[in-house]
């Protein structure tokens, strides 16, 4: 049996992005058998409070006190590391990584470094990902250290990724179209960017589905990489 | 928000198993958003020590101990009740549901009471699983009630089959061909046998694959489908 720490995984955010996470991770892992696999405590919470009301409808409570308590109680459980398969709940990362006395991965930050170093010349990195991410800026800060900048689909666009995010997170992504999808890839594309960054773990369900010339990068695959490399680290 | 009681996975056995149950949930919880979904807390804890080295190889410890504790600390964590993606491990289902003070689905019981109900005049039930179940006889008791007969492929043929699940345990089974689960199906419908049981969770990973023109069932489906159906009891 090969030793590797446990990973805990906030999770719920949706339910089908986790499955996924959970997936890429096993798949990620080199093994012959059950016991060369990772531990993954997970709790797939679907009640966390939406992320999605509490920044940018402002009719909602804050999620921080239940994903608080959840990384807490999977650190109690037994999880030598976090990781959260929601980049827009990234947001809270310092409030959540500072209630824990383990390492939390944060999702920006891997991803910014992976593209600074797989494609050091990429300046106009273009986002498919919730509405809440250009009005937070969550990839900003991890981008800018790095000369990086983020790149938005246009108004009318970004409204139909939202309803194809809302429809993954009602039924798991089968019974939806993905033009959504393809049309905001080729509309970053003619405006110029150097890359596409999948920066909702929902379209990370159906990132199969994306065909575009661009080098394209996944948080979520990325995410799970990392979960896999740590988990074997001393 | 629909209310709904959390479901404790004791997973891992194996890994891909346990992420099949769960999108399973997902696909027959009616959603509209992520609040809708049933909380998880799913323990998928690859190091269980190995059902079938304690059981069928008498060269390995019981894994008792380790899922007691998990099942301990899912309820602690949280959990109304519990239920365990793996056919072989309800060998210790007596022993694990005695452990805590919340309801425990039990696989087999389940699974039987389905047959008995939806084909009456079933008698023999032909299963495709690991080699461990005929040797531990772990559906006869469920079955031996409702006057249904368990059978099971011939040995070179569930040598096979045992080959299948460890390269699902090993790699999630996408580089794994399926025949031995066809011939398998074939084999037992050639028998005579009233319908077809996939009594093994990997199996399950990979039930898509088989065609029968026999009635067949999947035992992590049910399992799944009484979760959904038990989440959501007062």
């Amino acid at each position: 049996m090969s030793r590797s720490k446990a990973v805990g995984v906030l999770g719920g955010m949706g339910p089908a992005a986790t499955v996924d996470l959970m997936q890429r991770v096993i798949a990620a892992t080199p093994a012959s058998d059950d016991c060369d696999h990772i531990r993954m405590l997970v709790d797939n919470n679907p009640k966390v409070p939406s992320r999605i009301k509490a920044l940018i409808e402002k009719t909602g409570p804050s999620p921080v006190p239940v994903l608080t308590a959840m990384a807490q109680q999977l650190v109690a459980q037994g999880a030598d590391f976090l990781a959260m398969p929601c980049n827009t709940a990234h947001h809270f990362y310092a409030e959540l990584a500072s209630a824990v006395d383990v390492p939390f991965l944060n999702i920006t930050e891997l991803v910014a470094k992976r593209i600074a170093i797989s494609q050091p010349a990429a300046r106009r990195v273009g986002l498919l990902a919730s509405s809440a991410l250009s009005q937070i800026r969550l990839y900003e800060p991890s981008f800018d250290t790095r000369n990086i900048e983020a790149v938005y689909p246009e108004a009318s666009q970004q409204t139909e990724l939202m309803a194809l995010i809302q429809a993954i997170k009602a039924n798991g992504g089968e019974r939806c179209g993905y033009a959504a999808l393809q049309n905001s890839a080729e509309a970053l594309e003619a405006a110029g960017v150097d890359c596409l960054l999948i920066a909702c773990t929902e379209l990370s369900v159906v990132s199969e589905q994306l065909r575009s010339a661009l080098p394209f990068y996944d948080a979520a695959d990325i995410l799970a990489q990392e979960i896999v490399t740590y988990a074997a680290t001393d």
